[in-house]
């Protein structure tokens, strides 16, 4: 892959473009040995995705994923830096491993998901490991081979429970990687196994919420925004939430339409401060969820007022069907990456194994415009492989060349990483003092 | 790099070739779990490259630096791999490192060696971390900075210690990576220095002796042999020592001989076992030192006697004109990969930082024969990169195919290294004990 395909960003807006690169790459010494310190004595997610927008005058996050998909779309190059990294992974687990099982999502019809199990698979087989696939699926009964159009085989296996230690056809493994979601609530056969599962259950967005992730992301990019002295809102989008809310009883609307008022109000103060020439917007989310189900974008409070039936419908449900009861309403960042002759929106998505970056791709989007979700059900994208691991700059070339670019978007997705492990801790804590409650 | 520009292993021997290949291919899991076991728990040297040949019905170390240099050799699709491992060898120090100083080698005119430096420094550089070179060159008083033929520019700076810190021009590291094998001694300035430094000097040549190397290497093989079921001769040359030996004076030769000629047998022995039809030949070298100074091939023990005045002078000392007083008779290994339509000699040299395989290359020689030492003074090689990291085989492949010989060689170079730091860590409580007895 040479430099023509490569997103371009446009640099049309006004400001010092790329700036948020520039200050990245100048400091990369101080940048690695912040991080250092903070690996030093946590717990990293074992794996990680991050949804990345550059919008040119700012790069942050808008999605952090701790169960990802995706890793067929990586770059095959890489593939020995995630073989490297998963061992590394495993190795800070300080526990005896040789054999793994993987428990994916339950649907088998999205090829695009299965290619990634499978490709999942590869890397932690070529590691070293026995890997075998436990599946959650209710009427599978028995083995399943699906041959897939990559020519990869994916083998899925009843997840069994024998008392407390899970196995699928005989295989008991001394690890169990949860690439499951659950978003459809935790199923029993994982509540009070004893076998080491990660990431957590309570990781899950049967538990997880998207407001407890940002706050921890506001404090992580606070804290690092000061060490290299920057303006955190470069980096972070600003977010408000509400109460309950129900859409389709248009209950809590008014919450949400006077948030979005002064969310509205706090971005236009800072694209003023930063002299940003464009239109404010706000994504109004399920505070619980992925799959970018129940996204809105919202320009004018009046919008939510107007909402027809269709979109509330929209709104109020969630991947599995789980209601909507919670939302996040995130600032919307501008997507100034595009692709091609036809300059497609092109939405950067970051992967990290325990605290390692390996790469990631772009979603690259036909059909949609800079301020929507590009990570829509049923919306289909183009991956494109990063043909950089995100790693480390290049100090001899300008501040939006390749490496440079994606060195930030690999700071951005480890400040997403931390802050999902300090998630991670706070929501152990908060589950040993239920306990002890109890 | 495509498939033909893999050196050709020779098939003309007799025997289920490639053996060892096949063997390793199959057992990878058993393998990877058996040197996850190692680790834990034990130190790695910082870095090591490992001299593997292949004969086809043996693949077998035959050298183990513990001060690389050929960092400008591996291939530069691999660098992500090395930049990550050198992050994770520093983190697993447990150490704060901001700041990290390289002590080479003081010879200021092998250029490809400065080009190896530059290369280390850059990985490490592109690691996060501030390095410089602290050279012990005796008459550098000020910086310099050499050019260097890649664009590469090396700035060397005088070492320098005040009380018990190193530093150079004011820069105080708070890790010292030792480059130089110290063939000519220890230097005062880095005795009782409090700063990290790795690897000890007490592993340099003035102290390590390859004889108590394949000591540890040999119950390594059999260790590790016995876990996969296999004979260890096939990955382990066998070798016989002596004691003192004065090569001008002409003393120690009688013990020469005889041991010379009973490893000859035992060779014998063993190339009947696997039906081996090729001639036995032994390597005397020097049982301290590098560079393949004072290494001599012998095919029959009345070769010895029958040295001459030139040889004995070739022989009776190494690199920085050390005389040697000590010798290791080791198995000859014959190379039977060979390079383009000359059908040029090559051998495998495998790279480790920390624990990880991060690649290697082919010394491709011009002017030697399977049977000779390609590491020798003043001999010119062509480096030939590996375009494989050597980390895992692939098993639908044939056990020939290059990612299943690249494997067989990480996994050869790691059981070196494992070699390498039992002997450090046996050295450190020699050292432990001696210094209890003071």
């Amino acid at each position: 892959m040479n430099k023509q395909f490569v997103p371009h960003l446009t640099t049309a807006l006004k400001g010092p473009l790329p700036m948020v690169e520039s200050h990245l790459q100048e400091r990369q010494a101080m940048i690695e040995s912040w991080f250092r310190a903070r690996w030093r004595g946590h717990k990293q997610p074992f794996y990680t995705s991050v949804d990345v927008r550059n919008a040119g005058y700012k790069i942050a996050p808008v999605d952090t994923n701790l169960f990802p998909a995706g890793f067929n779309n990586l770059n095959p190059a890489f593939q020995p830096l995630c073989i490297q990294a998963v061992q590394l992974a495993i190795e800070k687990m300080d526990l005896h491993v040789d054999r793994i099982m993987i428990i994916p999502e339950s649907h088998t019809r999205n090829r695009f998901y299965l290619e990634s199990v499978a490709a999942l698979q590869e890397i932690i087989e070529k590691a070293g490991f026995e890997v075998r696939i436990g599946s959650m699926l209710p009427d599978l009964a028995e083995p399943m081979t699906i041959d897939l159009d990559s020519g990869r085989k994916l083998r899925l296996e009843p997840l069994q429970r024998e008392q407390n230690r899970l196995h699928a056809g005989g295989f008991t493994p001394d690890l169990v990687i949860l690439n499951n979601d659950l978003s459809g609530g935790r199923p029993a056969i994982l509540e009070g196994e004893e076998q080491r599962l990660t990431p957590p259950p309570r990781m899950g967005w049967s538990d997880r919420l998207k407001s407890s992730h940002f706050t921890h992301y506001k404090t992580v990019a606070e804290e690092f925004a000061k060490h290299i002295n920057m303006d955190p809102w470069l980096i972070d989008p600003l977010f408000r939430n509400c109460g309950e809310i129900d859409f389709m009883k248009k209950e809590g609307e008014a919450c949400l339409q006077i948030n979005t008022e002064r969310l509205l109000r706090d971005i236009q103060k800072k694209y003023d401060e930063h002299e940003v020439k464009c239109k404010p917007f706000v994504m109004i989310k399920a505070d619980s969820g992925t799959y970018g189900m129940g996204v809105l974008t919202v320009k004018n409070p009046d919008e939510i007022a107007a909402l027809n039936r269709k979109q509330r419908t929209h709104m109020a449900k969630t991947k599995e069907g789980v209601k909507v009861t919670k939302v996040i309403i995130q600032e919307g960042v501008y997507t100034h990456e595009t692709w091609g002759e036809q300059a497609l929106v092109a939405e950067p998505v970051v992967y990290m194994i325990g605290h390692s970056v390996v790469g990631g791709f772009y979603r690259v989007h036909s059909t949609r415009s800079a301020d929507e979700n590009l990570n829509a059900p049923g919306m289909h994208f183009e991956p494109l492989a990063f043909d950089d691991c995100c790693i480390s700059p290049e100090k001899h070339l300008a501040a939006d060349a390749r490496p440079n670019r994606f060195y930030a978007y690999g700071v951005i997705g480890r400040l997403a990483m931390l802050a999902a492990s300090r998630e991670m801790a706070g929501s152990a804590q908060a589950t040993q003092k239920s306990e002890e409650t109890v």
